[in-house]
């Protein structure tokens, strides 16, 4: 295993490609612009407060898979206010954003489905259409023409079309009421992660409930939620919302639910929080579209859908040392290359998160000028 | 999609096998003989404080990958003290033990690799043997022989055996030296699911420190161990411990690791507090063992390798009726059924956990052969 490991590690380092994860400190007081806190909410003290108590009175672990002694009214109560949220009948918790989109695409795939993917689709939903054994076609990225022809083809008897409402890298959006006459016409379930969208998306009064809350997709027998409790929730683990029919297929049938150990307590309780602060103080939402913007205007870019900013760099190199570059000036911000990203083209990812100050917003994009300008 | 979810929910209506998760209540005071909490530390009042701390220092959810800005100095640290706990070069942190093994499994699997599994391996495994492209093939339980001689016609160049120390289902341990001898002889990677084992099993000194500690094994070049934080360590995720090299690798190719959520803060810490406890208190890994040898004797089972006992039932829906029955008396114990044993065999499952009085025994041993001797 030795000289195999060695060899690609040399082919890494030939191509530009090792990663090596920064170790955070807990007194590092850089800009972020790089996680996924999109509310602010993973540093916020009523989060803290929940988890601390979770863990006293639940435990720090659930010490069981969610079926033999894991699943605590904690579970049960995060599971109704998500759907809640969302506008939906039912959800079910997993340990991680990850396992909720193996356990679906699994528990909803087989030989008899074809699954049709928008190319720019995350990886956990790419090894679920894997493991689930389906036949699987890729639409170049929000073409539903091109999705509409492949489904007009198939020769299997049951059809998934999966999005994502908020891509994760490239920061825009899915044509969501345009998928869905799609399904409805194939008789396709259609599946929609709101990863990068819970928190951030929505209209009107649900500004920060997602891209699917108060549109024809919300509680439509044919369309399946993912979310993940780590990004805006400010938590850790993921969410599959549906019909209580779709919800007990899962728990019969998903093995990511059947064969894990229960989300944690204190992650729950977290989440939970989360959602309740949604409700409550919709000017986070409205803060990350402003700042959005904000940056947008500043760095000369398209307007982004959420929270996110993509900035596409002519290499891996570039991409690394404007990273560098920005960190050296005390912003920390995303660089993303392959396999990350959809497409081949390395970026930077800036996420406009709720409570960066004024004078985070001026500092940042004066460093990302100045730094661009510089760049090949 | 509803019809087909009603077709499904129908056959396993049919078949005996509907799985409805029961919600626990903070105020439950069943016997906990269902759990993997073997030590008693998911309600150990120091983790909760540990958990505690960090949410507050930093914060409720790692809010990124580990790659792009979730890598604390908590996650490197919880690597180190389960690296230094097992004898092993390196740890990686996954945000899941199923994480962990789908990582680990695809990272070092691909077509030109063959995959020899014991047919007890999790489903976690054994999703991640079809995610990595390898080809696979299954050894009868324990049966070096066999596994052998799938190794010796193998045409890939590389090779991996997949075992479990200690077998969540069936409470049996597996012959690791008979497997590292053929490991070597084959040039084979040796991959171990410490799942079960770490905190439980061990010899001398090192009890509690895994089936691994203070073996041939920790530190072998050609050894890889996985093992979850969610057991034992009374807390949520998973690890894979190898070389520094293999973590190397991991960082760079595994995933489950790129494209997920680094590990909430709350749950590194409190499995790090764990860590600490494991060498501070020896006596919960002796009690488990006596509680185990205990369990044994009062119901005529053979000795269990760890925390697990198993016990064979005609039926799924014999199984059913015995873990009402305990419940009904105020003991929540395992009950297992396809596709959650790995041999079709429906089982109940009983944990000697550390924690257990003597009063709690003896009223389990005493309800227990009560159920078993009612039971057809």
């Amino acid at each position: 295993m030795t000289r195999w490991l060695e060899q690609q590690a040399a082919v890494r380092e030939r191509r530009g490609l090792v990663r090596t994860p920064s170790t955070r400190g807990a007194d590092e007081r850089a800009i972020d612009l790089a996680s996924n806190d999109y509310l602010g909410l993973a540093q916020d003290p009523r989060l803290a407060e929940a988890a601390s108590a979770a863990a006293h009175q639940w435990g720090t672990g659930s010490a069981s898979s969610r079926l033999v002694a894991g699943t605590t009214e904690l579970h049960v109560e995060l599971e109704r206010e998500l759907a809640a949220l969302i506008g939906i009948e039912a959800g079910l918790v997993f340990s991680s954003g990850y396992l909720a989109n193996l356990g679906i695409t699994t528990a909803l795939g087989g030989p008899g489905t074809l699954i049709v993917a928008d190319e720019h689709c995350h990886a956990s939903l790419i090894d679920g259409f894997r493991l689930s054994r389906s036949a699987v076609e890729t639409f170049a990225h929000n073409d539903v023409a091109e999705a509409d022809r492949l489904l007009r083809r198939r020769s299997q008897p049951r059809a998934l079309i999966a999005v994502e409402s908020i891509y994760s890298v490239g920061g825009d959006s899915a044509p969501l009421g345009e998928l869905l006459v799609l399904a409805e016409e194939h008789d396709a379930v259609l599946l929609v992660d709101e990863a990068h969208s819970v928190g951030v998306a929505g209209t009107g009064t649900q500004l920060g409930y997602g891209s699917v809350a108060g549109t024809a997709l919300a509680g439509h027998p044919g369309v399946v939620i993912t979310a993940t409790l780590s990004k805006a929730l400010g938590s850790q683990g993921g969410a599959v919302l549906g019909s209580a029919l779709l919800r007990e297929h899962l728990v019969n049938r998903a093995r990511s639910f059947i064969f894990d150990t229960a989300l944690a307590p204190p992650a729950a309780a977290a989440a939970l929080a989360a959602v309740g602060i949604i409700r409550q103080e919709p000017w986070r939402a409205q803060a990350v579209h402003h700042h959005a913007a904000r940056l947008a205007e500043h760095l000369n870019l398209d307007p982004s859908a959420g929270a996110v900013q993509s900035l596409r760099m002519s290499s891996p190199e570039t991409a690394v040392a404007a990273s560098r570059a920005a960190a050296a000036a005390g912003l920390r911000i995303g660089c993303f290359r392959p396999p990350s990203v959809p497409d081949g083209i390395s970026r930077l990812r800036l996420t406009a998160r709720a409570d960066l100050t004024d004078a985070d917003l001026d500092h940042a994009c004066a460093v990302l000028r100045d730094i661009l300008e510089r760049t090949p």
